[in-house]
Formats: C-alpha cells, sequence, structure tokens
C-alpha cells in the first residue's frame, strides 16, 4: 500500500472498507436529501457506524445526523451523552441531539432501558422529519440474539433475529462482525466507551458474549456466529413463508359467529401440522388478542388429529368445543 | 413408599418409571406378538433401554430381543459384546445376536461406524423377521445434534434432529435425559460400559457433550437442552409443512423439456422466498440428482427477484437462463 500523502485523512483500512460498505447497501432507497439518523451510544459499534455514515451518506445524497440518548442510570451519563455528542459533531455529523430520558420498571431494567431509548430515538426522528434511523447491532449481536432465542425454546419466532429494516429502523452492520467494529475505532483514532453493563454477568446477554458465544467458537470453529445468524435468516423465511399462507387461508377456514370464530375441522385437517396450528393461533389472536402457547395450541388442535369425542379445551377466558365438523371458540361464560 | 416385600424385584424408581412409559409409548401400534430388538451397546442410555423393554413388551403382547454389534475398532471389543450380551439375557430378551462389522472409512470414522452398525442392526432385523428396532438416542443426543446443526449453518434441514419414529427405526428415549437412563441403571443394579469414545475430544459431538452444553446450561439455565429440543421439533414441523407444499405446486410450476426442466417466473415470483427456494431446488435435485446450497439457490432465485436482464447462472453440471417467461434448467454443453 503505498504511504497516505493526506495525513489529515485517515487511510482506508479493511476494517473502515467493511463498515463502508455495509453502511452503503443500507442507505439504498432512501429519497435524496433525507435525514438519517444514528443511534449513538459511544460504544465501539455505533461509534464505528457514525463514523461510516458521515462519510458515505453524503456521496448517496443525504444528511446525516445523531441521536444520543442518556438514560440517566449510571452516575456521570451525561457527560458520556456529551463526549459521544462531541465524537458525532467532530465526524461531521448534523444535526446531533442527546435526549435525557427516564427509564420505568416495566418489564424489567433491560426491556424499561429499551423501551425509553426506542421511543426517544423515534421521538428525535419524527422531530427532525428523519427518513430512517441506524441502529450499530452487529453480527455478534444478532447470534446472541440467535443463542437466547434458542435457550427459550419459544420455537421459531424467537429464533427469528433482528430485522435489517423494520419500518424507521435500519441496522446496516448485521452482517459486520464487533471486532470489526473496534478495529474501524481504532483505525480512525476514536475512542469508544466501555457500558460498564457490557460486562455485567447478570445480564443473560452478557453471559451469552463472554462465556457462551466463546465456547461455541472454541469448540465447534470460529463460524459459529455466522452459521447462527445464516441459519436465524433461513427460519425467519420459512416462518414468514407459513405466516404468509396461513394469512391468505384464514378468511376461508373461519367463520365468525355472533359469539367467538368457528374454525372448519376438514380445512385444518388437511393442511400440515405447521400451518394448522398457525390457523389456530391466528383465530384466537385475532378474536380474542390471545396469544396461545405452543401447549395450548397442541390441545386444541387435538381436537382435530386426535378426535374421539373429548370434551371442550379450556383455555385462558376462551372454551374450545368441536361440533358439527368445526370447532367453536367462545368466550368462557358466553352462550 | 411401603418397603419391597419382593428383593428379588428392584423397587420401581422414579428413572425406571420415566424410562418404561417412553418405551410403552413407543411400542404402541405395533402388530401382537411382533418381534422388536433393542440396539444394545452396553452403554448406560441402550442398557437401560433394554431394561425397560424387557418389562414392557410383554406387557403389550410382544416379543423383545437384542442385536449388539461389535465394531472390533478397540482392543477388548469382542468382551464389551459378550459382556453387554449376557446383560440382555440375564434381562430376558430372546434372541439376543451379537454381530462383528468390519467399518469402513468412507465419509470419516464417525459416519463409517455408523454406517456399519446400521447396516447390520437392519441385516438381523430382516433376518429375525423383527417389527422394529428400539434405538436410546437420548435427549442430550438430540440437544447435540441440533447444536451441531447449528453450528454447520446448514439450515433449517440441520436442525431437524432425529426422528423418534422412522421406517424400522424407534427412538423411545428422545424426551428423556441422559441422566435418567445413568439413574435407572444404577436403580436396577446393571453396570453399563463407558465408550472411551465418548471421552475422545476428536469428536465434535464429545466436546458439544463435555463443554458445550454445560456451559450452555449453566449461564442460561438448567432447561436449555429441552429448549432446544423443543425448537427444533418446531422448525421440523415448518420445514415439513414448507416441503409438502412444494411438492404439491412442483408438478404446476415445473415443465419437463425434451433437454432439463423449465420453471415458470409468474409462479416462482408469487410465492414467498422459502418455498420458491424449495421448488428451485426440487427441479435441480429431481431432473439431475444435484443438490443445491444456500448461495446457489439464491443465485438461481435472483433471476427471478432481481431480474436485469442478467445472462445464465452456471451450477454444477447445469446451466440455467431466463427466457420467455420461464427458468431453463440444462446439462451444461447440452443444447
Amino acid at each position: 500500500m503505498p504511504a497516505d500523502d493526506r495525513p489529515t485523512r485517515p487511510r482506508l483500512t479493511p476494517a473502515m472498507a467493511d463498515l463502508r460498505r455495509a453502511v452503503r447497501a443500507s442507505l439504498e432507497g432512501l429519497a435524496p436529501d433525507s435525514l438519517v439518523l444514528v443511534a449513538l451510544s459511544g460504544g465501539a459499534d455505533s461509534l464505528a457506524l457514525a463514523a461510516a455514515t458521515a462519510f458515505e451518506a453524503p456521496r448517496a445524497g443525504l444528511r446525516a445526523g445523531a441521536v444520543i440518548v442518556d438514560h440517566a442510570l449510571q452516575d456521570g451519563s451525561a457527560e458520556v451523552a456529551a463526549t459521544a455528542a462531541a465524537a458525532a459533531t467532530g465526524l461531521g455529523l448534523s444535526p446531533v441531539e442527546v435526549r435525557r430520558v427516564e427509564v420505568g420498571a416495566d418489564g424489567g431494567p433491560e426491556a424499561a432501558a429499551r423501551e425509553a431509548r426506542y421511543r426517544a430515538l423515534a421521538d428525535v426522528a419524527s422531530a427532525t422529519g428523519a427518513a430512517a434511523v441506524l441502529l450499530g447491532h452487529t453480527l455478534d449481536d444478532q447470534a446472541e440474539t440467535v443463542l437466547l432465542g434458542l435457550a427459550r425454546g419459544s420455537g421459531p419466532v424467537s429464533l427469528h433475529g433482528m430485522d435489517a429494516v423494520a419500518g424507521l429502523w435500519r441496522r446496516p452492520l448485521l452482517g459486520v462482525r464487533r471486532e470489526t467494529t473496534r478495529a474501524s475505532c481504532a483505525d480512525l483514532g476514536l475512542e469508544p466507551w466501555d457500558d460498564p453493563h457490557n460486562d455485567d454477568g447478570a445480564y443473560a446477554r452478557v453471559r451469552v458474549r463472554h462465556a457462551v458465544l466463546p465456547v461455541l467458537e472454541r469448540e465447534l470453529g470460529p463460524g459459529v456466529a455466522e452459521a447462527l445468524v445464516r441459519t436465524a435468516a433461513q427460519l425467519r423465511e420459512d416462518a414468514e413463508a407459513l405466516d404468509h399462507f396461513a394469512e391468505e387461508q384464514a378468511e376461508e377456514v373461519a367463520d365468525h359467529a355472533e359469539a367467538g370464530i368457528s374454525l372448519d375441522v376438514r380445512s385444518l385437517a388437511a393442511n400440515p401440522a405447521a400451518l394448522r396450528q398457525r390457523l389456530i393461533r391466528l383465530a384466537v389472536a385475532s378474536e380474542f388478542a390471545v396469544t396461545l402457547s405452543r401447549a395450548q395450541t397442541l390441545e386444541v388442535a387435538r381436537l382435530v388429529t386426535d378426535w374421539h369425542g373429548q370434551g371442550p379445551v379450556s383455555l385462558p377466558g376462551i372454551t374450545v368445543v368441536r361440533t358439527g365438523g368445526a370447532l367453536h371458540f367462545a368466550a368462557t361464560g358466553a352462550s
């Protein structure tokens, strides 16, 4: 590589190139002159994302700003936010907004912080008319999400991982390893902030990061994180296809009665198990806004697959009976 | 629990009850007086299975025997086999057959041993007219299989795990933990053989067993193995449903030409990605007996989803072109 003759501009390293390529792809399709906001914590992932976005957005005819959410959960969080804001400004991002939020307690500390963060980001996006908010989740985060889902065992849904694009939110770095964002920061002379929460073993995600994934990579080969993410992508496709077929069939199979909803037994029986279960779950969700567990769904399905004249199935607030070639779902107590 | 007044018959412990319940469920549906064979290595899993089968089979109106395969790979393997055979006879199983096999080298030592083992088991089943061969795979084996599949990242197929019933083969213990088979042997006063291969870190499965699953259970909770298995069962259902739909549609979408096969672009485009990819893989498998990788399948799919007049796609020995609303697959070089 020839010596860089413009010392004020860092030489393009492989890590920087990976980040920029990922951001470039993620910005595709946005209307000219749109504003994109980087959700910046000051950590290596979002800082590297901010730097790459500051470089790529203008070249794609876009404007780029940053939002720093101060969760006010740790001493000195305002300083951390101010340092991150200064870094964003230094990278040429504008506007740069710091939002201090109050984190509630609903659903535990992690969920409450996430809820407050996303609401603040959406507020700033709305106030500034931003077309997209870029989030710094990496391939490592995605692999951790998949492993956590596996550990819960709540089925295909829990394995999906995070979306690369979902409405306002874009995650350009889902194909980039965390070590690459760290390398990119180092190459750019940027000093990331290390969130002490990231080392707190009280969080399952932290234990996956520090204890589980490294063991998997050591024992089964260094490609495990990528393999998890690749598999999750295919499983998501499978689940989406089946959700699509279930929605297509739902109207045909279901009959909205005065009290509740009925499903045609013959149609349920003719479908493979995965679709039959989705049709049952969909009917209950649409009619009663109740999400059935797998065990509950299978119990209802047995009225189709293992019918021997058994009595009603009781679900939370709902009673299911089979009569006259149909399953009837009604609020318990309703006639 | 009252003291057992028949000291020659062991008291029924929870572990023994779990094993017997699992075997009882697995024997359902077999014709009266059928012979079932236990595949016995002498290890805790198959020894506990043999004991439970010796107890349950007569009560279900069935006969029960055992097959011990001597892989002749270790010094003293003939003695291990003879000891296992004696244990089987002691449990009242009959016939008890020992088969010494020659393990080849195709596909590596594990695959070659498996191949030789299953062939010997099928041979004995055929010679004795057995209706089923019971295999001692446990929930732990199933969880290991799922983790190994995840580590390969070869998609939904690799996550399926083992079948509870597949033709001749039945796996009664897929819902039973390995610790329960060990406890059952101890309760019965049976001494299992410990295969030294089970501690050989050269095998990925052994590393999963001793290093990976224990870490997952320690860091994420003791229900991880069960969660993996539960998730795998649901993923299997999803994949089976999509395979079913793909096979249903294959005839409609495909057109067998003189040289090769054609797929209708409009039908491929109208289907969700998971089904489109299965239709492509199915066409190539049926016409050319070639299994496409995900990357290859996606490259072909882009002729549908990202069409901008691009040239042919080259697959191993196959060329794919899009013309006149169809994808044409032909052997490379064929006109």
